[in-house]
Order: structure tokens, then C-alpha cells, then sequence
């Protein structure tokens, strides 16, 4: 008798696997163990959630429990966490977080997406009251609700802080965001977009580290004409306080703050797997081959618990991110199911908005990574016309381009541009080009779209790829 | 003792060739024929100066006659029309417009560059007054010029014609646009945005052939929400009044008009080259190979007057656009100056802007034209979010994706959105699995990059990938 497909974990890879595994073989039966009562939902729209412009949590929910179950024929167990598998029997025991009975539910094929969890930095103070991270939908809950109580209160006293806080008459805070990454530039937007005087606080000396140092710059200087105060090269040693945070105390110095936003990474959940045997690699996620199976037969992991191959080294990252969680996800359905279905590389592609800013990255732009997998890195940034220079309203694309030096082959991409003038779309050519393992001579001859309105008549990647393999020849 | 290298025609493909092979060799001479004033214009923009986006043609040059000849060392010759070349002594006859003594120039190598001309209908009445094309800058200034006069004058009494005209209180017009291509619907924008009541006529039952029916349909629906009168499958057989034009006499009846625009496509200027004993190839377009190089030994054909290769079928195709012509133009300024480059293929991507729709399409989209090409197509096209459906204002991208049912590999790609959603710049990731050889699997697993403010997870152009391909599995 076949046994059913268990997925532990409900969001993007778990809900995708689920769905798609049932979808092509509707006799299986899939079964969802997920912790919390939310499933497949947007974790990352929860800081335009806390900014307002979405007005329910709900919102962020692509499909219901209920959908799941009635729809789908889904046998979704919210409120069920899993606490052991035994790979040897093929079982895994999930507990009712209401305090029934523990189950235990025998799979032939098993389902790790645990996801991840913020990262809570090794300093005094995090566990005070007003310290946030935003991981889960109860954080964004949490969050906006804090912004709401801050912004009724509006009664805190601060100093001078120069021309911070344009939104509001008197401005909220000060906060802290702790950390220039995704979360916490766009959690920056969030609150000073909400009347907070913000500050962001980086380690490095420069916010998006993954991205290029002109897109990090262009992003920096942005958030500065927002108001906002980025202390870049500033190690947070402590968050004091009585009961709440009080304070951000700095190797620069002492910042007051009514509230710290902890947006300093993520770390895969990887404990139930460690538990049951399953191996994790370098990264410190687990490790998966090809179709997404760990190194117990049967057993899969995907999402961000997992790792992934580059697309331009082939080695295995750990790139949290929703695309490679949804792929992934639905290979692993395609394959149980079935179909036996690789989950593709993952290039590291991203994109993010910061107020009226756009940027994008995807593949290695960092020399030393390029040059520890054998490559030869050479980079170029070029500033362009978003449109035609007689085209109105036009902006600037800022591209910056990698490549190897012996080979041309073309290794990561970094753009950014205002928001609606395509520094994030215009990717999709670099992204194309590292897929195809393709050089910058191959993509400075795309025949790419131009329009006026669009671009110039070389596409901003165009001329970055012209000037690119112009050093090269 | 070394020619000069000697370009007909002082536009996109002309002046990039020249700019080029000087750059790259100062020492040689670089000598270019102009028959008009103006060189190096962007065409492209005539229509957003007849609407008034542009306020003078001077903005539409990108470098000026005087900076290429003091700034880049090329004798320009504007006002010189070259009426003969001599291949086997290697010469070339121009004459003054100003009625000098024709000067015969000799040459090492020389490109043709001599572009393109707005095809006028073999119907009665196109020499009337009031009948215009929008081929040259001088057109656009005519055209700009009737704009103004009919502004003012506005006093031409018309029926009642339904909901058009919201622009102006007093309708201009009512105007007529012959052709549904580029040029007719970007200057029925123009015309509408300035008050006029523009009746557009198309021979085939859709506007943008070369687009996939979808996008045809978009681009109509939203015309007409713009109250621009769209006549399709109308067959125009005479223009009549007395001097000037009063009246578009079609298969369907006549509709009174106080101007009509021929948008009728162009066709290359071969005549020159004829004469010379220059082969034309069977689409009517100058014959060149991969180095743009035509039948002739040293003489180049580049930008609207050839031929390319395209990158789907690798067969000779007659595709008049700027990047085209920018792009060859440049490879033979490269390959004179001494470092033999090909001009690179076409995928006859293009893009459009109309009203607040913009729409891009690329490779092989026909299903006519992909069976004779040895293919076997299949279509789809699919609606998707622009945006993550929770984010605020997005819309739809529609994106129709064309394979080959054998081998999955993607043919062609057509896209549709309002304008800022990104239906162009997203054609970047077709234009990359097309330039690739890349087949709908490889592009369903391109890691793009992924916000809400700018797609859903799966960007429009993976779904409509993911959907393809499943009916290919």
C-alpha cells in the first residue's frame, strides 16, 4: 500500500510541492504538517504591510487553509509541529500544538520545508521590550501594531536630529534598524514613510552587500534624501534600557531609540533534520542534490532550509529567497508525483524597492568569490538614460557588469534605478545571458527592445556590456 | 598610399559606422556623403515632437554635423547626394545640392547607409495636400506645423462622431492614419493627444502584425478607450477632394477627413546600389553576409537599406530598426578601422508605447513563418500580475510565448501591459533565451529576479514559460 507524501512546513516550497504533487497524481495522498495557523502566504510583503499600504494580513495569503483542503484535497494539519522523523521507518511524530495526542504519520516520500528564522545577533539587549525581527506573520502583526500605538502616542521627546522626519509635523521615534539588508531598508521605508525618525545601523560600509558598490551607494545616498540616518561602518554592541530598548550603543557612540527593528539575516531551520541524521552542508542548510533529495533516500528539502547550486559556479548557496522556495517546491511535487524534475540552479537573483529607488543583482559581482571559483573578474559600471534623452521624464540606469577575463563569460549583474524606470525588469537580459552561460560579447549583441519611451537605442545593459567586453578585446 | 573610408548616408548606421572606425584608427579619413542637413537624428522620436512631448528637432540629434567633424575628425559633407559608385576603380560621384561641381571621392572601403523611405500607397489622390508621410525630419516638421495650424484654426465643422475627442472641448479634425505598424499608432497618439478625431485604418483584421494577436487586441481595445476609431479589416482605395484631401474613400464606405498620415511601412533605398551592381536579396533589402559586407569586395551595406540575419532562422531578413542599424553600422566601423566584426543577428524584437499601453515583441511569432522555417510551433498566452497581487496599482501583463513542439526551443514572444508595468523591459528575458537557443524548459527555470513591487513570485514571463511547457512535456 503506498503511503502518503508529508510535507513538513507550509508556506512557498511546502504548499508548492503539495499542490503540484496532487495536481499530477490525484490519488496520492499528500499530507501538510505546519506549526503555525498561516500558510502560503507573502513574507515579503509584510513590510508594506507595516507601512499601510496593504491593509490586511490576510492579503498577503494566496490560498486559504480552507482552499488547500476543499479544493485542493490537501490533508493541511495547521497547529501540527513535527518534533522527529524516523528516515529508517519512513514516520514522522507531529504534536497538535493544542495539547492532544501525538501522531505518528508514516510517508513514502518526506517534505523538509522548515524554512528559516531571523537571526537574533549575540548582543545584550535583544531580548528587552521594543525589539523586533520580521520573519513571521505574527512579527508583521506585531509591528504594525506598534507603529499604530507609536503613532498615536506620538509623544516622545527627542533632540534635534537635523532634517529627519518630513512626513509628519512631529516626527515618531527615533528607531533603529539594525542592518542593511532587505528587511531592514525596506522596513526603513516602512517606518519613516509612517513619521519615524530612522536609523540604520551597518556593520560594513555599505548597505546590500551582495549588490554592487555603485547600486549600494546610489541606494545610500537615496535613503539619506528620505531622511533617513545611515551609519554605515557601526557596530551595535548593546541595546540598553530598563524594561524597553532605550538605547542603540554603537562603537560610534549612544543613539537613543523608542524601538529596534533586528533585520540582520536569516539562518535555515535545520534541527529536525540534524535530529533525524540528514546532512546539511558548508552553508549550514541542508544539503540537496539536483532533484532536491538530502542524503536520506526519499527524504527532500527545499525552500529556505535548503541549499541550492549556483547557477555560475555550481557549488552549493544558501539564498533564501521566495522564487528558489516556489521552484523548488513544485519540482519536488513534479517528482513524487512522478516525474522526476531537477529544481534549477539558483543565480542569486533579487530584487528590492527602497522609496522611489530600484535595484537589482543576480550572480557573483564580488571578486574574491569569483576569483575563489577560478574565474578572472573584471567589472564595469555604466550610468545610462533610462528613456531616450529627448523622451520625457526619463531617469538614470545604473549598471554594473562582471565578467571573467580570459573567457568574456558574464558572472553577475548589479542595476539600479528610480522605481518604474526598470533597473529590476532591464535584469532579466543579465540573468538570461548567466543561464545561458553566455559572454559579454553574446549579450553586448542582444537584440533587446527599444523604444523612445524605453530606453536609448542601446539598452542601458547594452552599453554595459559594450563597455565591458571593450576592455577585454 | 590608403583611401579613405567613404559611408553614404549620415544617419544611425552611417554616422556610428564612421564614428567608430575613426575612434578606433585617428589616422584614418573618414568621409561621409549626407544628402540633407541633418545627421545622426533620432527618427524614432518624430512622433512625440508632433505631439509636442519634444519641443524642437534639434533634441531629436544626438551629436551635431560640427561635432563630428571638429570633436571626431570626419569629413561630414552634408547637402552631397552620391548618384554613382564605381566599384572596380573604387569611387564614388557626389553632387552638391548646391549646384557645385560633383566631386568623385575614392575609397579603400565604403559602407552604404542609405536608409529607408515611407512606402506611399499605390492609391489615387496620396499627392494632395494634406497628405503626409513621417519619414524624415522634415516631415516631422511638417507635420508639427499642420498640427499647429489645425489647433488654431479649429474651425472645421465635423458630424457627430460618437465619444470621440475627450482631449479638447472642439474636436480637430477629423484626420485619418493609414496603417496600424508603429509609425500609424504612435501618430494616432499624437494626433488624438492634441484634440484631433483620428479615424485609423488597417488592411488586416489586427493592428501590430508582427505581435501576437493578444497584444493586437490590447493595443485596439485601449485606442478605442482612448476614442481613437480604429477601422480594421478596411481596405483604403482613394483619397479624394479637390486640391486638398477631403475624404478616405474605402471598402467600407467614405469617411470625410480633413488630413490623412500614410503609415505604410518603408521600403529600403537600393537604388544606388543597383546601379552599381550590388546584389539585392529576395526581400528587396541589399544582401550582405555576417560581416555586413555585400557582393561586392569592400563595400558594405548597414541599417535600413540591408539586410541582416535573423536569429531564430538564421535566414536573411529585411527587419529597419535603430538598434540594427546602430549595431551593423558600428561592426563595420570596426572592421575598416581593422578588427573584422560581425554585425550580429536580428530577432526583430521591437516596442511600442501607445497611450498608456506599451508592448514588445520578439523572434518568430507566426505560426506560418516558424512551419516554413522547419519548425513546429505551438502558442500560448497567459494574464499574470504585474506586481505581487497584494501591492498596490499593478495591472496585467499579458505575455504570449511561442515554441517548437519538438524541441521546446522558444521561437517568439509577444507582451502587453500599461505602460510602466514592464511588458518591454520583461522582453529582455525572451530576447535571451531566443539569442541562446534556449529552449521554454531552460527559460521556465531562469532565476529573474523577484520583488513584489515589480512581479508576482513567477514573473509573468516564467508563467507564461511554466504554461508552455507543460503542454510540450
Amino acid at each position: 500500500m503506498t503511503e502518503p507524501f508529508v510535507v513538513v512546513g507550509g508556506d512557498a516550497a511546502g504548499m508548492s510541492a503539495a499542490s503540484k504533487a496532487k495536481r499530477d497524481d490525484p490519488d496520492l495522498e499528500v499530507v501538510v504538517f505546519e506549526k503555525g495557523e498561516w500558510v502560503s502566504y507573502g513574507a515579503c510583503g509584510l513590510p508594506y504591510y507595516v507601512k499601510g499600504e496593504i491593509q490586511s494580513l490576510e492579503a498577503l495569503v494566496s490560498v486559504t487553509p480552507e482552499e488547500f483542503r476543499e479544493e485542493r484535497g490537501i490533508n493541511l494539519r495547521t497547529g501540527h509541529e513535527v518534533v522527529a522523523i524516523d528516515p529508517d521507518g519512513q514516520t514522522v511524530t507531529a504534536e497538535p500544538l493544542d495539547g492532544g495526542e501525538p501522531i505518528v504519520q508514516s510517508y513514502d516520500h518526506l517534505l523538509l520545508a522548515t524554512g528559516a528564522e531571523a537571526v537574533v545577533p549575540s548582543i545584550d539587549g535583544t531580548d528587552r521590550e521594543g525589539v523586533y525581527t520580521l520573519g513571521s506573520m505574527s512579527d508583521g502583526k506585531e509591528l504594525r501594531e506598534y507603529v499604530a500605538r507609536a503613532r498615536t502616542r506620538k509623544s516622545f521627546q527627542q533632540p534635534d536630529r537635523g532634517p529627519a522626519c518630513r512626513y509628519l509635523e512631529d516626527c515618531v521615534g527615533p528607531v533603529a534598524v539594525v542592518g542593511g539588508g532587505y528587511v531592514g531598508l525596506e522596513m526603513a521605508e516602512a517606518l519613516a514613510a509612517n513619521g519615524f525618525e530612522v536609523n540604520v545601523f551597518q556593520r560594513g560600509d555599505r548597505l546590500l552587500n551582495g549588490f554592487s558598490e555603485a547600486t549600494s551607494e546610489a541606494v545610500a545616498d537615496h535613503l539619506r534624501e528620505e531622511d533617513v540616518l545611515v551609519h554605515l561602518g557601526t557596530d551595535v554592541l548593546e541595546l540598553t534600557g530598563d524594561d524597553a530598548v532605550e538605547a542603540v550603543v554603537t562603537d560610534e557612540g549612544r543613539i537613543d531609540v523608542e524601538m529596534v527593528l533586528l533585520g540582520t539575516g536569516v539562518r535555515p531551520r535545520t534541527a529536525l533534520a540534524e535530529a533525524a541524521g540528514i546532512d546539511l552542508g558548508e552553508t549550514g542548510a541542508i544539503a540537496t542534490d539536483a532533484y532536491c533529495e538530502t542524503n536520506v533516500p526519499d527524504v527532500y528539502a527545499a525552500g529556505d532550509c535548503a541549499e541550492a547550486a549556483h547557477t555560475v559556479t555550481g557549488d552549493p548557496v544558501y539564498v533564501p529567497l521566495a522564487l528558489t522556495a516556489n521552484r523548488h517546491g513544485r519540482a519536488v511535487g513534479q517528482t513524487v508525483a512522478g516525474t522526476p524534475t531537477e529544481g534549477g540552479s539558483v543565480a542569486g537573483t533579487a530584487a528590492i524597492k527602497v522609496f522611489d529607488v530600484e535595484a537589482a543583482r543576480t550572480g557573483i559581482l564580488d571578486h574574491e568569490e569569483a576569483t575563489a571559483a577560478g574565474f578572472d573578474p573584471v567589472t564595469k559600471t555604466i550610468d545610462a538614460n533610462s528613456r531616450a534623452g529627448y523622451y520625457p521624464e526619463g531617469g538614470t540606469v545604473t549598471v554594473t557588469l562582471t565578467a571573467d577575463r580570459q573567457t568574456g563569460r558574464v558572472l553577475g549583474g548589479s542595476l539600479v534605478s528610480e522605481y518604474g524606470e526598470g533597473a529590476v525588469h532591464r535584469s532579466h537580459a543579465i540573468v538570461g545571458a548567466l543561464e545561458e552561460e553566455a559572454t559579454v560579447f553574446d549579450l553586448e549583441d542582444y537584440d533587446l527592445a527599444y523604444a523612445p519611451p524605453f530606453n536609448t537605442t542601446w539598452d542601458p545593459v547594452l552599453v554595459a556590456a559594450k563597455v565591458l567586453s571593450g576592455t577585454l578585446r
